[in-house]
């Protein structure tokens, strides 16, 4: 019998620049009873990754172009916040019904270029996606390996929307440790017949299930432990792996 | 500290037509020493249930039409595979890369129609979706409160790929005594921001989360029993209200 276990940790501090995010992380799971072990996968929302690093932003202090403040005034938005959005992006997929949906920087396509404005204290400030969030995870796991010897995955997850489909789900914009996607081309069903187009993306399933955690609590849980899931292991994927290029898509 | 558990239900027999799903399900949980629990949330891949409704097609029993033949071989298809797939399809939405991406009667986009070769004995034999997957998710639930007094939720499970990103990903096609989206407009944050734009497709993360188990096994496991969620409750929502409509689609 597979069984796998959510663990939702919370009681951490609000999170600041130049917090030892990992050191919390431990902590935290330690005092709630949970401390980690190893082949842990820990699913961390960026926001607390993007205020370790500092990646917020006050909106009075920014200064919207002329074609922010156009954007702002046509789609009914804070010209400081598109200002943000577009710094943020690479381009500008779609506008409309009040929002803006854009490719980041990574090459993500979703809403406000991962701008955040939940979780972030004060009205005016936004959270930003972290620079590198392959390297947020690779961080949070070196330093936890450190403080226990324990080797974990870890992802960093953020909320999207979707095409087709409504509603938003968690999914993973950085990785560490762990393979993104887990091949199984050539395994064999409960028949034998051979899997041809079976490639799952498992660091997105396991983001959505963290969120299960996450989004469900009343107080705030910004980290989920993910026990129990013997996960395909990688020194040096990408959640960028996770990106489909344009030409290979035939959704689109 | 929330703790969510996912279950992996094996054991199952070879599930044929005009079987009692629910009480198969029931027994094997029972018998490996998980038996479920009122409360819980059960994902059942679509294969079973198909199966146990007879919506298998053996695909020496078709004869493909003119246009079937004529994309199967600029395609490198099997006709009578493609003649199934057009038959369970509203739309052909693209084609190439030897994939046909449809629309299925019900509203789905994915590909082939969800009409799937593997876990189904048999080289030639397929598996349909069942006609109505909120029907077959109703009956389960429906017959395990018959066998237990237990109210579960029951969702039907299927595995897309999706436009964007690269990877498939377990999403929800019918849906049970739970509201496939949680709308979360209104509930405070952490800073007691107001979410503006939170409507979280948990159905579709519960059946991420179910995969988990299901696809990691090296036996059967059709299903999952997910055990801790508070599911938003409903007893007539359908798992289409999952389906965005294209004109409010912004990502196409």
């Amino acid at each position: 019998m597979g069984m796998i276990q959510i663990i939702g940790i919370n009681g951490l501090p609000i999170v600041k620049e130049g917090d030892n995010l990992a050191k919390l992380i431990c902590e935290s799971a330690e005092k709630q009873g949970t401390p980690i072990r190893d082949g842990d996968i820990l699913v961390v929302t960026h926001v607390v990754a993007s205020r370790a690093e500092g990646k917020i932003v006050n909106l009075d202090d920014v200064v919207p172009s002329e074609f922010a403040k156009k954007i702002a005034m046509q789609y009914d938005k804070d010209p400081a916040m598109v200002e943000v959005v577009l710094r943020e992006s690479k381009s500008i997929k779609r506008m409309g019904d009040g929002k803006l949906i854009t490719e980041t920087k990574h090459g993500f396509v979703c809403a406000n270029s991962g701008v955040d404005k939940s979780n972030v204290p004060g009205e005016r400030i936004v959270a930003l996606l972290p620079d590198d969030p392959d390297a947020s995870a690779e961080k949070i796991r070196q330093e936890i390996k450190r403080l226990t010897s324990y080797d974990v995955a870890v992802i960093i997850s953020d909320t999207h929307g979707r095409p087709l489909r409504e509603g938003e789900i968690n999914v993973a914009i950085g990785v560490a440790g762990i393979k993104p996607i887990r091949d199984r081309r050539g395994e064999k069903d409960l028949f034998g017949y051979v899997l041809r187009v079976k490639q799952t993306a498992v660091a997105d399933e396991l983001s959505s299930a963290a969120e299960l955690v996450i989004g469900q609590a009343d107080e705030a849980v910004p980290v989920a432990i993910i026990r129990g899931y013997k996960y395909p292991k990688s020194e040096n994927a990408k959640a960028t792996e996770l990106i489909r290029p344009p030409e290979k898509d035939l959704f689109l």
